[in-house]
Formats: structure tokens, sequence, C-alpha cells
């Protein structure tokens, strides 16, 4: 089969064998397979991995165990496989196993091949109403949920997301669903254009001077905490969504003046997260800069890593 | 009356005639009161603070509206005045009230005088069980209290303090007498062993590399949160109990890989920490260094600010 490979700092399209599924494990043929900043950041080397990249997928279980009934369905995956025997899995903390495998990151194959072997636990049936095009959206969309699973938020708080990257957008549509009132900060007119039939408030840096309950950081940039220490009331919450290399030089002294509380926030549950997108409308279509095919992963990725680029999907039909 | 009072940035005793309580307020006779950093910072231009410094503090009540309960009481007064009107007030965020007067910090004439006034509510009746030298920790250890008002500490949680100030040998003494397993990470072995007889386990710096669940950071310096984040538990708890000056140089890219909650915590309720001094026994008498006089409150000041020094208290009997 065709896979997308990072190997010795490279990436390239190779040939390999269809990988044989564990006694745990399904075999899937990937049908869209999408390209996540994470992505970019192990082709410049970040967790050193070596292998099939890609973590964003819809596809459909094409060998099964006997009378398995995943078995002809259409699925997406979440990408942690937990040891379950460290000792963090033992307090129950298996997305932070310390022996983690991580689809496309860390110890495992990924998405971006022709086909994929994950464990059926990780795995969830897409319903008829969910497009491949949207299903695709579900890794990244749980990210967003988990804001809500991590910390409370109120119906009568105001929502800032900071940021109008992938995440800044896709984190936006989630909380509006879930009926919360939402402001997004963004640099990129076009970006947030992607939000205008939504009701949701969009404001450029500096416009916006108000003082909210609760703020997300997805500015990917170290400034953008500083924003948010700037904008978030007195008790509010502050959720940080996006990892920034080296150090920020910021001044928490406000996290204890104000009684801030700061929270990290990583991959989140698909069940509400294909709940969700069952019953909402979501502008994702508009998110999509463009479709490759897998052939082309290596431009692709290319395509992914220029400024501006929303999000970009390799196909597998 | 004899007061101590911080002005055109210098601090000197001064006569002052006694103030005149407001009509929802009583005048109280100090027995004693306590030098806090807060007082030393403003020594130093902090708040720019013009007037009578002070705000630990016991004392009787000497003069009340008719029938007043609180006439003859022995008192200690928690130090915020919130305004009831602003908008931070109208979300019940009163600590947080944007016209808040501070006993002593803000606004508001202070403790280290004969006498001073405050507010019937913010005034609570010391049991006769409680001396006035254990009374006069009343409002630190409430600041400690704040931090189980402010997140759930489990009973199966190790919790971490770093630091062994003030602040952070109290805040030990409190959480280990409300149950929980507490360990002190601290450069001061004379100062960990105000602890000894406490069934808490002191280490020095590097020392302790074990994870735990709960991290209490009240070092007063920029490098304690970095510890903080090297030392917490995947979807743990750092509260931040000590504001620093100047920028922290950072990497929070540990809190949301780890998903970790950092939260601050400032004043605290006064009702669950007299229940907690009259029910334990706290070495609160190691914790005293010194007790001047009124008239020599300027050399307790500066006693107060040197290195290594714990409580210095100002008698006024």
């Amino acid at each position: 089969m065709k896979a997308l490979v990072f190997e010795k700092g490279k990436l390239k399209l190779v040939e390999r064998p269809i990988p044989e599924p564990a006694e745990d494990e399904v075999l899937i043929k990937v049908n869209l397979a999408g390209i996540c900043n994470t992505d970019l950041e192990i082709v410049k080397g970040y967790q050193n991995f070596q292998g099939i990249i890609g973590h964003e997928f819809v596809g459909t279980v094409v060998e099964a165990n006997k009378g398995d009934k995943l078995y002809g369905k259409r699925v997406v995956g979440s990408i942690n496989l937990p040891c379950y025997h460290c000792s963090n899995c033992q307090q129950g903390l298996y997305n932070h196993c310390l022996n983690i495998k991580c689809l496309g990151i860390r110890g495992k194959d990924g998405a971006f091949a022709e086909y994929l072997t994950l464990k059926r636990e990780n795995l969830y049936p897409v319903p008829a109403e969910i497009s491949d095009r949207e299903a695709v959206f579900v890794e990244p969309m749980a990210a967003a949920v988990e804001i809500i699973e991590k910390i409370h938020i109120r119906p009568t708080d105001k929502v800032l997301v900071l940021g109008d990257g992938k995440l800044g957008l896709i984190t936006a549509m989630v909380l509006q669903a879930v009926g919360l009132e939402v402001i997004v900060i963004g640099k990129h007119r076009e970006k947030l254009a992607v939000l205008r039939d939504m009701d949701i408030q969009t404001f450029r840096p500096g416009e916006f001077r108000e003082r909210v309950q609760v703020i997300i950081e997805c500015t990917g940039s170290s400034s953008g905490l500083e924003t948010a220490l700037d904008l978030v009331q007195a008790e509010g919450n502050i959720v940080l969504k996006t990892t920034v290399a080296g150090k920020n030089h910021i001044n928490l002294s406000k996290a204890v003046v104000n009684e801030l509380r700061i929270s990290g926030s990583r991959c989140g549950p698909f069940v509400p997260t294909l709940r969700l997108l069952k019953r909402n409308t979501f502008p994702l279509e508009e998110m999509i800069d463009s479709v490759y095919r897998l052939k082309d992963g290596v431009t692709a990725v290319e395509r992914a890593s220029q400024k501006g680029v929303l999000k970009v999907l390799l196909e597998n039909y």
C-alpha cells in the first residue's frame, strides 16, 4: 500500500505491506485523513517519531474477527493507546500513560496510508448523517469538547476564544453549539469569515476590551496567555489549548491577585463530539483549504505548512 | 493614640486621634497585631498606600451601637471592604470589588495602632479556647484554608508545599490538620523544624523527586512555578499563593501536555479557620520570632524585613 512516512528526517511516499491487525485490533481502509499542526511539528522532528504519520481520519473496517459488529462500518478513532499497567494508568490517567503509544505520533503507524490498524476500543462508528468530510474533523473537534469536559462553563458566562487558526475556529463552533455566548479574536479577516453565519462575534486584536469569565487560548503564540490574563475577569478561567516552544515571559502574579484558574487541555471524547456533529450544522466545508490524493501527500503537507492555510485533507478513494 | 503610619515614603510612629466608627462599624482596641510580607511591600511603595498599616490583628470591641452583641468581645477581622455596587460585586465577586478598600492596604487605616474601626460584618468573635497569640494568625491561616475553598483536594492526594516561609509553614499546618498527607520542600532547616512534631515530611530542594497530585507554590520566587511544573502529576493541581514581581521565564507547554490546572488564591474564610484553630493544636508559638511594643513599631518592621525571620508581632497591652 501507499503510505506517507517520516524517516531519518525526511517525509516521503513509500510502498509498505498492508499491516496485520493484532488480536484486539481491526484493519481499517482510510477514506479521508486530515493534516494537523502536530503532523507539521513531527515533520520538523517533534517526538522523534519514525513511521507513517497522521492521526485524523475516517475509514471503513475491512478486516475484523468473525462476528465483529464493526466489520464494514465507517469509523473514526481516538489516538491514544495506553498500557493500562503504569502508575498513571492505575490512577485512571490513561491519556497520560507513561508508556503511551499514539497513532501516527508515537510508537504506532498512523493514518496517512491506504490502511491502518487500530484497537477496537478506540473506534467509534460514524452515523450515516455525518459525511466523511465532516467525520474527518471529529478528532480536532473532540479536543474542543474536552474544554467543557475539563472545566465548568456556565450558560451565563461569556467565552472568548483567542486565535483564528484551525483549533480556534473549531473551538468557537463547538462552544457556540453547546449554547454559549462566544467571541473570537483573530488576526485574519478571511479566517474569521468562516464563522460569519454562526452568531459568533469576531474582533481583530485590540478591538475587544471587555472582561470575560472564560478565555480559551488557541493562538499558538507566547503572547496569547498575556492577552488572556488581561481580558479575563476575577476568578475566571483560562484554558490553554496550544503548546508554545520556548519560554513565556509572563507575570503570573495576575493569576494570584485575580484568583484565576489556568487549565491545560488536549485530546477529547469522541462520543459527545459525534452527537454534536449529528445534531448541528457546522461550516466545516469552509475550513477545508484543499483535498489531495494520498500519492501527493508530500505536496499536501507542504501546502498545509503555508501560512494562513486551514485544513488540508488527504483522500484515498 | 499611637499609630504606625506610612506617609510620603516613610514609616513612622505618630499620635493620631482615636478614630470614630461609622454607623455600620465598631471601635476595636487592638490587643496584638502581626506583620505580614504585604506590610513590608507597602513600606516599599506597593499599592501607594498612605496611612496606618497593618491588617492581621486580634482586638476587643470597645465601642458599638447600643445592644450590639459584639460589644466587649474579642474579635478578629477580615480585611476586604467591597462596595457592593460595582459589576464584580453584582456577580458576587466581592473580594474582587473594583472599588475595594482593604484594611491597612488600600483606602482604610489599619491595625498597627491602639485602635481601629471596622464594619461589624467583617468581624468574628474569638472563642475563649483560642489565645491572642493564636488568633493573630487567623488572617494568614484563612489564606491557607482558601486553598481548599478553591480546589478539591482528595484525601488520597499527596500535597507538596513549596517554600518554608510564613505562608508555606502555615499552609502545611492547615492542610495537615484537615487530614491530608503533606510534604514540604524548603531551604531552611530551622524553619522546617517548626513542623517537626506534625507528621509532615520535609525535604531540602532537590531531595524530593516524586510526582504528586497537588502542589502549593509558596516560595515567593519565580523559580517556584517551574519546580511545581516538574513535580506535579498529569491532570494535577498547582495552587499559586505568592505573587512575584517581574516576569517569569517559564514554558507553560507542560501545563497543556499534562493537562494541569493552575489556580491563583488569596484571602480566605474566617469561620472554618477559627473552627480549625479551636479543634487543633498548631505550633504557632514557634512561628513567633519576637513581640515588640507598638511604640517600637518601626524597629519591629525592620526586624520583620530581615532574611529568615518568621512572624513579628506588635503588642498593645
